[in-house]
Parts: structure tokens; C-alpha cells; sequence
């Protein structure tokens, strides 16, 4: 058997040394689990970008392996500190929303933290990190038994996710990520949005009107060509190839997309989203 | 017995292969080493980030582990190359004092380098990263007697660090880290400083007066609120949640911090510091 | 048998979940994959950039490392992905020259993916990284026989690397890299270049003429000097101590330099580069 793994997320950067103790009391309790840095790199304290972060990467991990996620503003308050096993997943994180659009977290089993035979005494008031996730999460790598961290919850707090909306031939939608290339993800879902049939589609982003060229992939047009297509993610994308799509609309997560669909273009299904 | 941990800390960044070389060479010489990354973002040159870097990171991992330390203005000159044993931790680092904030440095087993074969030829004058610290590491994980480095050395490079002075009711500090999220970190020390009556301290940072609401966690004020709290490595830190306190008072690292407690509260004990 | 080490070198950022879904899924096919991370931080698109990182990083590591890189800008388009084995290095990478200037490059044994029985299906336009390379070289750490990945190619993109050229007492380069302390690396080989007999080096960089003192090791100047001397990967380099000669010049990448030796030093030997 392969020594455990557990994943890293964190808003906690790389020129500070959380991240780096976290680790050390994590490998106190267990020197042999295998860590995996996902990001420190989240922005901080952005717990709806940690959300769509966990979302593109946490669900392509073996089953069972552990991610511990801290990115955590209630830190000290009376938000919970959950253990939730979801999708196959394992997961130590804030009662923040922040693991919610993963899928099968509706379905989770989720234990609320309360014992303190697995934290680091004394727990300081502003760094759960160290003082309680990496030592339960060094515990758990070694094969505790989840039922000992806490009693299971029947809730937990969910993130407000947008849903785009389809009305005739236009949909309506927002911006909910911006990747590192400046690339802007859309909630406006694929695999109910027909490609146009023109070359370029008619939309506006953050009020701006734009005809982006529609594309499979950003080696299909010149370098600087605004551009329209499936993300890898399952939505709607609108990037620039060799560029920031971002940079050029001025546009950043929340702002509105509307896309029009010509006439002969498939009009969207109403199902589920 | 699980493989060596062997800790990487550098100012090398990650947009240059410095780091990248360091662990091929490292892994060269011992394949089953298990390197973790403290951080490759120390900036560049500085010593003193390095050193409160470290005394928030190193004592948190297993006894034993080693750590590799390689922000090294003066390499290639005649600063000598360490190898120190320290409060249960190993450290291989140059002599710049970036390691002598760590518990246990007054009380260390030191020795200096001198011995090349166990460095990798020829030694270039500015990538010792390369040349001497990743091949010593790489030995020394593999079982290497430390004692055939070089001889120990009674003396060493230490830290000028400031210490804060109590003055009847009133504390004379300064800022000694900014970390990640804009915290200023200040060498008042906790455990010899009594919390406020009142809900609001006196204060000055970097010459501006302020009056930061003291707290326990950010989480107990609004995002924005200036506030006033124990850090979570035991000095007063000074903060804005959700918001950087060092943009919000033009204040780093140097900056003065000067607090006044009221009557009725603790006078600072003449504890040692 | 130590596990089978893999290194990662994307432009993928650390803000986004790319880099961590490749880990994911590399994982996924075999738990037991080493993985070291060379760098997320490719500067976007940078084909030449990560052609000289891998150059200053690859070399080091064990005979056998697997290297993955994905810096891809052509993804989804006609460009090929190679398995190549160059200089003891196994390498998977897109074939945009990024791996080009690898010792042992010109004899390497190449290959082109053709098999998708080892990719993640189905196979999105737009990240080969998650969906090729990721299950290939979970797969290739697993023992596979890279010749079941495809057929082997004669040729593939090489990138053009500009040549310094001697001319009499002066050379003519450019800069080819700039590290992450704005040390300016050139193309004036140190092996072929006579260090001045006087104490500063006349030079243009940039079309600036400048007269930087010729040192062996930084830590022979004050801090902000500007200084010539050879960099660790054997080239002349221009650097300022404690600073920045990229901002000091405000050159970057492409930057012609000039350096003319004095009467008396050796006129360069017209040798091959």
C-alpha cells in the first residue's frame, strides 16, 4: 500500500511561513503521508474562488485520498471546522461554503470537529491551520476513524451559486472564475448550449458588446483574436489566445454575460441545472 | 523507517530553474529523499525574512528532519557554509544568521563545511545551491556522519534582533514581519502584555496614531475594522480583516510601534527578552 | 526501488486548479508517482522561457526522471505531444522546441502520441495537460513501454537559439534569460570569453552604454553595483547585487549586448557554438 496522500489548499501565499508549519505539525503526527501542494496561492481569504478551485481539481484524486483546505476568514469565530467524505473524497475544511460545488457534496457525510485529543495544545485564536487541521489530518493519514473527530451534521453551509438562464434564444449568465491566464469561465453550462452556427457570436460581457470568434481550441485563431468556446470545465469560456481575455473587457468574476443565439441555432433545453 | 525529509527554503522563486536545479541535484545523490517546499519565495536577499521565516516554520516539524536554507547574498564571498543542529532540527545554511532566531540556536552544535567531496565539482562562485548544499543534503539524508563535513565552530553569524521595551504603561516596538495577508507582526511580546479594559488600544504605528479595536479573532469585528490581537507565534500583531494593514498604514518591516496601555491595566513585568 | 520520480513545469499558476487536476489524475493512474514541482510559474505561453528553465534544471536530475512539461500554447491544434528521451532524461512535452536546448537533444530518441488507450476520455480541446499527459506519465511511471505510445519521429520544432558572435575584440550577443533577481543571462559563452584584465568591462545592453565591474562572485561589490560576471549555467551574465539589472536597464529577453575587450585579452577562438 502507498503511504497516504493528502492535498494542500491554502490562501496562506508562500512568503509566510503558515504554510510551511502546517506541514511540520502534519508530518509530526505522520512523517510518512505523501503531501501534495494544490495551491497557497488562493487569494486570500476568497472562499467562493476556493470553491471553483476545489471543484477543478479535487475530483481527479485516487478515492480516499485526504485534502485539507484552509482558507478560512471565520477562523476563531464559531464557524465549524468539518470532515466531510464526498464523491469518493475526503475532505478537512471551514464550514464556508467552500467545498460545495463539488460533485456529490450533497450527498456528503459530514462530522463536525469536536474533539481535542487530535489538536495541538494550546489552540491559538487566529491559526486553526496548524493547530487543529494539520494534526487531524496527520491522524487521519494514519487510519483514525473520522467518528472519532466529531458527531455527523445534517447541515452545513452551501455557496449561493449562480445558475445562467436560458430565455428563447439568449442566455444569461455570469462570469464565476478568471483563471491564471486571464481566461473568463462562465456558469453558462455546455452541454445545453448549441455552438452558433455563425463565426462569431453576438454577446455582451460586463455590458461590453463583443462578437468573439467561436473556436475548439485557442490554436485555432492569431494570437490576440477575443474568442468563444467550451472550457475545459464544461462552460461557456470567453478568453484571448496569448492574452487576457480579463485584461482586455475589463471584466472579473460576477460580471454579467449575455450570449444571443441566432435563428436555427438549437433554443436551449429547460433542464436541470 | 520512512524516507529523509529534507526541507527546501530559498529566495530562488519559481520563474528561474535555481530551485528546480537544486532538487535534481539533491535527488541525484539520494533518489529517496522526500523534499518538501518551505517556500521559494523569500525575497531575494533578505536574511531577516528568512530568519522570522524559519523560527515560524522549522520547530513544527519532526525531530531530526532536515532543512536546507539557501538565501545567500554573500555566496561565492568567504561566509562560511553551516551545518547545525538545533532544537532537534538539522539545518544546512549559510552563515548569515538566518537561522539563529530558532529556539535552541544559542545552544547549537555547529559545524563548518570544508570538506568537497561532498560537493559537486567544479563549484560554481555563484550557485552553491547547487554545487554544495543540494549534494550535502543529499548525503546527509542518506546517513551521512555529519562530523565529516568539517569541524565544528564556536561561533557563528546571529541576528541583530530588536526587542521591545516596556516604559512604565507603554510598549516600544516595532514591526519585525509582514506576512502574506498584510498582518503586521511585532516583537511586543504576548505573554508579558496584558489585553486592554478597554475596547480600544492606543497606539502608534510607523508615527500615525491609531486606535485598533482589540480582538481575540478577525473574526469577532467586520471586514476592514483595524484591530489589535496576540498572533499566533506569541507577539501583538496589528491587522485588518478581509484587508492589509500594511497598505492601510504604509507600514513594513522597521516600522515603530509604540502602545499605550491605561491605568488599571498590567504594568509590563522587567521579565527577560 | 525508490518510487519513480516525476517532475511538473507548466505556465499553469498556482491560482488555478490546472495544475493541481494534472497532479489529480497523474495520481489516479499510479498512486505510488513521485511528483516534483520544477515550476508553475512559466511565464504564459513562453515557449523560450521554459526551453531555458528545463536547460538549467533538467540535466541535474537522476538518469530516468520522467519530466512532464506543459507549456502549450498550441493545444488542440495539429501540434504534436513527444516522448523523448534525451541526455538519460525522459521527457513528455508538446512539440514546440520547449525541450530543445537539452544536452543530448539532437540525439534524442522521440516519439509521437498517437495511442489514446492511455489518455482520459474524453479528451477536452483545450487541456491535453489534464487528459494526455497526465494519464501517459502516470502510466510511463507505472513501467510502460514507451513503445506503445506511438511511432517514432525523425524530426521535430527546434528552437532557434541566437549565437554570440566574436568580431575581433568584441562580441556581439543578446539576453536569452532573465532570472528571477533581474540578473541578466546572455549568449557569450564563458568557455570562449576572457575575463578583462582591467577592473570594469566596456559593454552596451540594451543600446546603453555601461561599464560593469568585472567580478567572480556578487559578494565582491556593495550592493546596487553593476557587475559582469560568468553565470552559473557558463554564460556572461549582468547582474546588480541586491538588485536588478534587468530594471537597472530596463532590458529584458532579445536585448542585444556588446562587450568590447581591451587590447591584450584574448581575442575569442573561433570555435563552434
Amino acid at each position: 500500500m502507498p503511504d497516504p496522500l493528502v492535498t494542500l489548499t491554502t490562501d496562506f501565499g508562500e512568503d509566510s511561513p503558515y504554510a510551511a508549519a502546517l506541514k511540520g505539525v502534519l508530518l509530526a503526527v505522520n512523517a510518512q503521508a505523501r503531501l501534495v501542494d494544490l495551491s497557497h496561492q488562493i487569494p486570500p481569504q476568497d472562499v467562493r474562488h476556493a470553491a471553483f478551485f476545489l471543484a477543478g481539481a479535487v475530483p481527479y484524486f485516487p478515492p480516499g485520498t485526504l485534502h485539507v483546505v484552509v482558507v478560512d476568514p471565520g477562523v476563531g469565530g464559531d464557524r465549524a471546522i468539518l470532515y466531510a467524505e464526498a464523491g469518493g473524497q475526503r475532505l478537512l475544511m471551514p464550514d464556508n461554503g467552500c467545498w460545495t460545488l463539488l460533485p456529490g457534496a450533497d450527498r456528503a457525510t459530514v462530522r463536525r470537529l469536536v474533539e481535542p485529543a487530535y489538536w495541538r495544545h494550546p489552540v491559538s485564536a487566529t491559526f486553526h491551520g496548524r493547530d487543529i487541521f494539520a494534526p487531524v489530518a496527520g491522524h487521519l493519514s494514519r487510519g483514525l476513524d473520522p467518528q472519532l473527530l466529531g458527531p455527523p451534521v445534517p447541515d452545513w453551509v452551501r455557496l449561493a451559486v449562480p445558475a445562467a438562464e436560458a430565455e428563447g434564444g439568449t442566455w444569461h449568465g455570469e462570469v464565476v472564475f478568471v483563471d491564471h491566464f486571464g481566461n473568463l469561465i462562465t456558469n453558462i453550462p455546455a452541454d445545453r448550449f448549441s455552438p452558433p452556427t455563425a463565426a462569431d457570436l453576438r454577446a455582451q460581457v460586463g455590458g461590453t458588446a463583443v462578437t468573439p470568434r467561436w473556436v475548439r481550441t485557442y490554436a485555432e485563431v492569431g494570437p490576440g483574436t477575443l474568442v468563444a468556446l467550451f472550457s475545459s470545465s464544461g462552460t461557456l469560456e470567453i478568453a484571448v489566445p496569448h492574452g487576457s481575455a480579463a485584461a482586455r473587457l475589463g471584466a472579473g468574476v460576477g460580471a454579467p454575460v449575455t450570449v444571443y443565439l441566432e435563428a436555427g441555432e438549437r433554443t436551449p433545453s429547460p433542464g436541470p441545472h
